[in-house]
C-alpha cells in the first residue's frame, strides 16, 4: 500500500503513526480490469513500484480511507491516483466488496502482511475505460491476460499478500486460480 | 416475464409449455440502472408494459436463458431486447448475483410467483450507459428515482413480485428501503 | 453501538476520542437470527437499551474492532458480550459481509449516523443456536418475526439507520421488505 | 453430478434425456466444510466415486433442482442423500450464491463441463455439523485440510471443473489459492 495520500489527510504523519500503533486503518483496495462488451475480464493492471530494498514489486490499487470520506469516494481517489485522472473507472454500484483483506503486522495471522500496521482492506474489482498512465512513484503499469495474472500472482513475488487478494479476485469473476 | 424470447429459443411453443410443467427454467432478471462516477444509482429503469387484463405493468429486464448460453449473453441478449441496441449495459464482471429469485407457480411459496412456470431467476444490477427505448411490446420506459422507485415498489403495483426484487436491488446498493 | 468494549480496549478514552476525531474506525455489525433447518430466518433479536435521552432504543449487535484482532474474533466477542457466552453463534465462513454500513458523524451524507465518529461497519447475518440473554445496559432482547422486524425497522424508531440496516439484512436473506 | 435423484423426480429417464438436450438444468453444488467456533473452515469434505471409466473421481455434493423444489430445499436433500441423513447441515440463511457455474456439453466454453447437459449450478459452502456417511455409490468420503483441498484441486483431478469450484470455495472463506 502506497502512503503518498496521507500527506493530504488529516493526521500529521507523525499522528498517524501513532494511531497505526493502536487502531486498524481503513483501507480500499482495487483490482483494476479491463472487460469487453460481456463483462468478461480481458486485462488486469498491476502496478510497478521500487520499493525500499530495490527491487521492482507488482501492486493492486491501495489506500486508506480518510475522515469523512465515503468507500466509494475513496475507490474513486486512489484509483485516479494511481491510474491517471483519465482511467474513467467503474466504481461498483453496491457497497458489497467481494472479500476483507486483514493486513497483520504480524506475519502469519492472516495470509496479508504489512510491518506498518493493522488495515482492514475493502476489496473491489473495478472495471477502467479510459487510458491509463502510471502516477506518482510508479515505474509502469503492466496489463495482463487473466492467466499470466493468475501465474505471476502463484509465484509469491506480489508482496503483502496481493497475489492472494488478486487470486481472490480472479476466482470471484469465475476465473480459473 | 415476457416471452417473445421464446420464438428465437430452441424449443417449439408446445415443448416448451411441457417442460415448463416438469421442471424448474433457468432466467436472468436485470434491474437497469443510471449512476454517476462514483457509482452511485441515481436513476432505476421501469418497463411499461400492457398487461392481458388491460391494465399497465411495470416491469424489469427478465427472460430466459437459452441452451447453451452463457448467463451473461442472456444479460445482454434481454436488455437489447428490451432496451433497444444502443443502451450499453456493463454487464456485471461477477457471474454471483446479488439475489436469486425463485419463481412458484402456486402463490405464496416464495414472494414471488408465475403462474407458467417455477423459474429460478439470477438477479443482477445493470447501469446501462447508452440510449434506452423500450422495444417490442413495452408501452414505455420510465427513469425513476431511487426513492420514488421504492415507494412504486412498496405499493405492490408490481407483478409477480418485481416490488420486491427491486426493492431488494435498492437494499443491495446501500438504498434505505 | 454500544461503548463498553472500549474499556478493555487498547486506548484510554481520551485517545479514543481523539482518534475519532480523526480517522474512521472499523467496527462490525451482527443481525442476530434464529433459523430452522432449511437455513430459513425464523425471528430476528433485538437488543432494548436505555437511551440517554430516556427512550428506549431497539439496537443490533454492534462494536469496535480492536488492534490485532480479527474480524470474525471481533464478530464473536461482541455477540457474546451482548447475548451472553451460552449463544452459539454460527460466525460466517466467509468474510464477505453483505454489506458496508458507512456511519457519519453528519447526518445526510449516507442512510446511517453516529454523532461521535466516522464508522465503517462491516455488516453481517449471524444465526445464534444457543440460550440468549441481554449481558450489560441492555434491558431486553426481544425475538421478532421478519414480518415484525420490517414493520418496526420501517418506523424508523431504531437509532442511528440500524433500522436501514434492519431490512437490508432482510433484504439479503430473501424475505420481502 | 450424480444421476440418482433423478429417479425420484418429475420426469422420466427419456423425458430427462430429451429436455438436457434442450433446456439448461438448474443444479445446486454444495462444498461440505467443517469450522471451528470462529467460523474458519479447518476441513473440506469430498466424495471418492467410481467412475465409469473405473477411476476414482474426488467430487463435491451436487444435483438436480426439482419442478417446485426451492434452492434451499434441494440443498439439504442433496447434502443428506450425499453425506447421511446425520450430517446437519448449516444450509445458508442467504439464497444469494458465491458464484454460479456454468456446465456446457461443449468443452472449453467455460471452466466447468458436463458431457450429458448444460447446467446451471448455484454453488454454496455449506458447514456440516454432524456425523457424515458415505450414502449410495460414493466410496468414501475424505476430510482434507484447506491446503490438502488446494493442492488436490490444483492437479486437476478433479472431474468436469469441481477442481476449479473447489478453489473458487476456498478464495470465497478467505483462503489463498
Amino acid at each position: 500500500m502506497t502512503e503518498t495520500e496521507t500527506r493530504g489527510g488529516w493526521l500529521s504523519r507523525e499522528e498517524l503513526r501513532d494511531a497505526r500503533e493502536r487502531l486498524p486503518i481503513v483501507y480500499v483496495e482495487a483490482v483494476p480490469v479491463r472487460v469487453d462488451d460481456r463483462g468478461v475480464v480481458t486485462q488486469i493492471g498491476l502496478l510497478l513500484r521500487a520499493s525500499a530494498e530495490g527491487t521492482v514489486d507488482r501492486e493492486l490499487v491501495s489506500g486508506r480511507v480518510l475522515y469523512h470520506e465515503r468507500i466509494r469516494d475513496a475507490l474513486l481517489r486512489h484509483i485516479e491516483s494511481d491510474l491517471g485522472p483519465l482511467a474513467m473507472p467503474r466504481i461498483p454500484v453496491s457497497p458489497q466488496p467481494f472479500t476483507i483483506a486483514e493486513y497483520f503486522p504480524t506475519p502469519g495471522v492472516t495470509p496479508f502482511h504489512d510491518p506498518r500496521q493493522h488495515a482492514v482492506a475493502l476489496a473491489f474489482v473495478v472495471p477502467v475505460l479510459g487510458d491509463c498512465s502510471p502516477q506518482q512513484d510508479a515505474l509502469d503499469l503492466a496489463w495482463l491476460t487473466p492467466d499470466e495474472a493468475a501465474a505471476l500472482a502463484a509465484v509469491g513475488d506480489m508482496s503483502g499478500g496481493h497475489g492472494v487478494l488478486l487470486r481472490q479476485a480472479l476466482a470471484h469473476v469465475g476465473h480459473p486460480v
